[in-house]
């Protein structure tokens, strides 16, 4: 692999993308996606985002699997009704859970930490993201070519938005700041 | 709340952070803090990050409790072996978890995100993190006055590095690209 042989590391030498602070607030779900490809370097960055994770004990509970061909896509939008926008991102990223938990059970918290790495590093680009569950696992081992013994996965669908590009969003639909944040003492 | 009054938004306004490529790849676990304070600004930047990251039908399973005070910073250090460098931190934020899971059992993933959004806020600004668990969940409800039907924390804990400032990693203790990504199929 030659991920990066040119314009790897700081920003120097890092012609694409956008401020961190950028990303973060640019980044949003896109189910309505370009008919776009993304540049297989993208993906790649993306994948290594998302390679890069910290985890429990640096077990790195993941495995990605990149899809991209249109017909697959559409197999694996059958996953879940709320996956239906897989079928027409240019390239969904199965993020597979590993075969157990660890001791302190940090499985889902860790790949949780994947998929918001792999969402910001996306978003530098200008790519759209949204997750979806998986409710047909039968369904996804089957398109995805899963090994047995794994049972959980999670959908990151990708594209460049259809319409609006990412932009800094101004009022997030959250809850409020002082009601989350607590200082010193909830 | 006055959150960026000035410079918010579009990188033609902020003076600070970084390429968000240059702080994926320069974000690594510091446990080794300057004893230097972190502005309070870039602390709410932090925190402003995770509240807007996205969850499970958008129900934001977080409250962030952001410690500061030394003493408190020192007595929250106990409730795991593990977390002693929450003690010598310049800040740690607490993530607590909600009361009860949601039907898709999303909880642990999206606490997961909110960390990794943090983390990756904290970086750009070359704020090194470090997670730390909790084993006593006794002494941290009562070090961080947590309401008595929270269960579950996880402490972040930020500062600037003692030594080394984070500048990209070029070659991460990961698995290799290739056996974690597959293309198409696993």
């Amino acid at each position: 692999m030659t991920l990066f042989a040119a314009g790897w590391g700081c920003s120097g030498g890092n012609l694409r993308g956008m401020q961190t602070w950028d990303a973060i607030t640019s980044r949003r779900n896109v189910r309505d996606f370009a008919d776009r490809p993304i540049p297989a370097a993208d993906l790649d960055r993306i994948l290594e985002a998302g390679r890069r994770t910290p985890s429990s004990q640096n077990w790195q509970p993941w495995d990605f699997v990149l899809v991209t061909d249109r017909a697959q896509l559409a197999e694996l939008s059958r996953v879940f009704s709320g996956a239906y926008h897989v079928a027409q991102s240019a390239a969904t990223i199965a993020i597979v859970g590993p075969t157990a938990d660890n001791p302190f059970r940090r499985a889902q918290f860790d790949l949780g930490q994947a998929a918001m790495s792999m969402e910001l590093a996306a978003a530098d680009l200008g790519i759209g993201s949204c997750h979806a569950g998986v409710a047909d696992m039968t369904l996804a081992r089957q398109v995805l070519g899963l090994p047995a013994d794994r049972d959980w996965a999670i959908l990151l669908s990708l594209g460049y938005p259809a319409s609006r590009p990412l932009t800094p969003v101004r009022s997030p639909k959250r809850r409020p700041f002082d009601e989350v944040v607590h200082r010193g003492r909830w």
